[in-house]
């Protein structure tokens, strides 16, 4: 039997990618050279899905890394000459505040517990913070930010760069990215891409600090330093040989989406986390991690499980449908349902069923 | 009609890789936890594989990274705290020594011109160095270090660490590793991989020196320090979500190389190699770019041209044979031509009469 993917990331792979991905050997994509025309227009063309995708203001730019982990560290390099301030909720939140300690920034931050958000009206960050850092979608936990809370925070802090990782929501999330100055995700989530593949997006402030620290004689990195990876980018290349077949399948899939509707893709994402949800409250066993409804993630869903989670798992998996186990820490104790594009209303609906009839 | 690609890297696949994609489909390799079992079962089987291709020490460990250009960046962090020497003979070196020099390192190099390797006899490396970065292959210009002049540095540098670029020869180039301290490939070379991949292969003095950087409290990465690599890599694991499906074709085709056996991959290599240059030697408009022969790279071929390159690309194109132009200022006087391990006697021995007819 052929197991469906509910992981959280990897995940169930986009239900377009097995075509494109033989369409790509046909064409030879993987023998292109990083350095001709037909290349060229395979990144212009996944440049143009996301910007139109994430609905870009023109002057902001999109990059290709390897991951969103790499972000992390760029946007520390690139970005942040001694202070940076983090909004800290999860595993991946506290992973970004530990890379900016890994270069000897002054990374300070707000950390609630496993389950909250920041609470962005009791908040005090200093003036001399250069980076606000703030994960809108915790993958560990299921905790969403609210994106008004993201507009509280640009209002109070107009001076400092604000850096979102929206990894695990995006393109669902409907963020005006003209209020943030750099966002970043990776391809194994909602866009059910092979990983392998960051996409970081920047505006021309953050292309400017960079260059300030640089002329400034600091280090901000080499092929991946926000100029290098410009230089290149004016010519639809990267400094690397990137990820060629990564880069043709974002593009493609990003235009099988806007063909979709990404209204559609929302109300059907908003649709089927109702689903799961309800069946998290009828469920003698499950109950949603997150327990203030507006902060409940839409696209990575976390329930606690009075039963062990391995149980669980087990039994969904006999059915053919994989889910994940909680992260870390709560890795017995919860259970994670990623809830992106590809996973289509008949397959929630399935999972929501199996769900309530665990004991 | 389907081209045959032979460039410099990407290149045409290996030939197993396409029905090896299939199978990663069939499986949902693509989807799979990069914290599971499943995962850790094809990160440890493309580990074997390249430590049983490359005859590597037991003690010799063996990282992912995105790409060899990540390894350059993660070398100077990792294993240098004042000074770094290159070989430098092309544009690949160079690239190595400004990255170097991107890090405020004190990057000494001996420079050489493109075509020459660097004159090992003549050398004069300050014993303060710490690290001394050579590259094996010259992609850029088809001039390969001999293995003995590595040797010959290693004898009379024993406290240096040793950095080998072997990202256009290896599995073809027989070195001994436990000469040199570290080594690095990319996958789109001789593996005929897509590119997305960089191995990483370091020794334990590699690991001592990251650590008493870090000790000392200099900044030395984040996700990807040695330190954070080895970690995970004791686990069968990367630090960031990898490049899963890489990861597991490098496997795969490690697997495939092994059964056919690398003495005979080398015998072949070193037959086709010869046919390519006396096509070059025969040719009234080519002639090898690297007049030593004994620094005439086996695996990525260069050949001056008195016609302009272009015409020569495109007339070997109409007959389906895709082969690379010059590197860049040597863009329209050369062509670069890949021997790689996927591309069968028949395939050169058909490209090399074409060269011959080249007026």
């Amino acid at each position: 039997m052929r197991k469906f993917y509910f992981t959280p990331g990897p995940s169930q792979l986009y239900f377009t990618v097995e075509e494109h991905i033989k369409t790509a050997l046909k064409e030879s994509v993987p023998s292109l050279s990083h350095r001709g025309r037909a290349y060229e227009n395979i990144h212009a063309a996944a440049v143009e899905g996301v910007r139109q995708l994430l609905q870009l203001p023109a002057d902001y730019h999109v990059f290709f890394t390897s991951s969103a982990t790499e972000v992390w560290e760029r946007i520390i390099q690139n970005l942040v000459r001694t202070e940076s301030f983090h909004f800290v909720n999860g595993a991946f939140s506290k992973r970004f505040h530990e890379i900016a300690q890994n270069y000897n920034i002054n990374a300070l931050s707000n950390e609630v517990k496993e389950g909250l958000v920041v609470d962005v009206e009791k908040l005090l960050i200093p003036e001399t913070t250069e980076l606000i850092a703030i994960t809108q979608n915790e993958t560990s936990t299921g905790a969403a930010q609210p994106v008004e809370d993201i507009y509280t925070i640009r209002k109070a802090f107009p001076n400092q760069l604000i850096a979102v990782d929206v990894v695990s929501s995006t393109p669902y999330i409907n963020i005006d990215y003209s209020l943030v100055d750099t966002a970043y995700f990776s391809v194994q989530k909602c866009f059910g891409l092979p990983a392998g593949l960051g996409v970081w997006v920047v505006n021309n402030r953050c292309f400017e600090k960079a260059e300030k620290l640089m002329n400034e004689g600091l280090v901000i990195g080499s092929y991946h330093s926000l100029p290098a990876l410009m230089e290149k980018a004016a010519k639809n290349q990267t400094p690397e040989t990137p990820n060629v077949l990564g880069v043709y399948l974002l593009g493609k899939v990003a235009e099988d989406m806007l063909k979709k509707g990404i209204d559609q893709i929302r109300r059907e994402t908003e649709y089927k986390a109702a689903v799961l949800y309800q069946a998290f409250d009828q469920s003698p066993v499950l109950s949603a991690f997150v327990s203030n409804r507006e902060h409940q993630s839409k696209t990575t869903l976390v329930a606690k499980s009075t039963n062990p989670s391995a149980g669980i798992i087990s039994k969904l998996s006999e059915k053919g449908l994989v889910i994940g186990s909680g992260y870390s820490k709560f890795k017995e104790q919860h259970i994670r349902i990623a809830n992106f594009p590809t996973h289509s209303k008949e397959q929630v609906e399935m999972l929501a069923d199996e769900l309530i009839k665990i004991e």
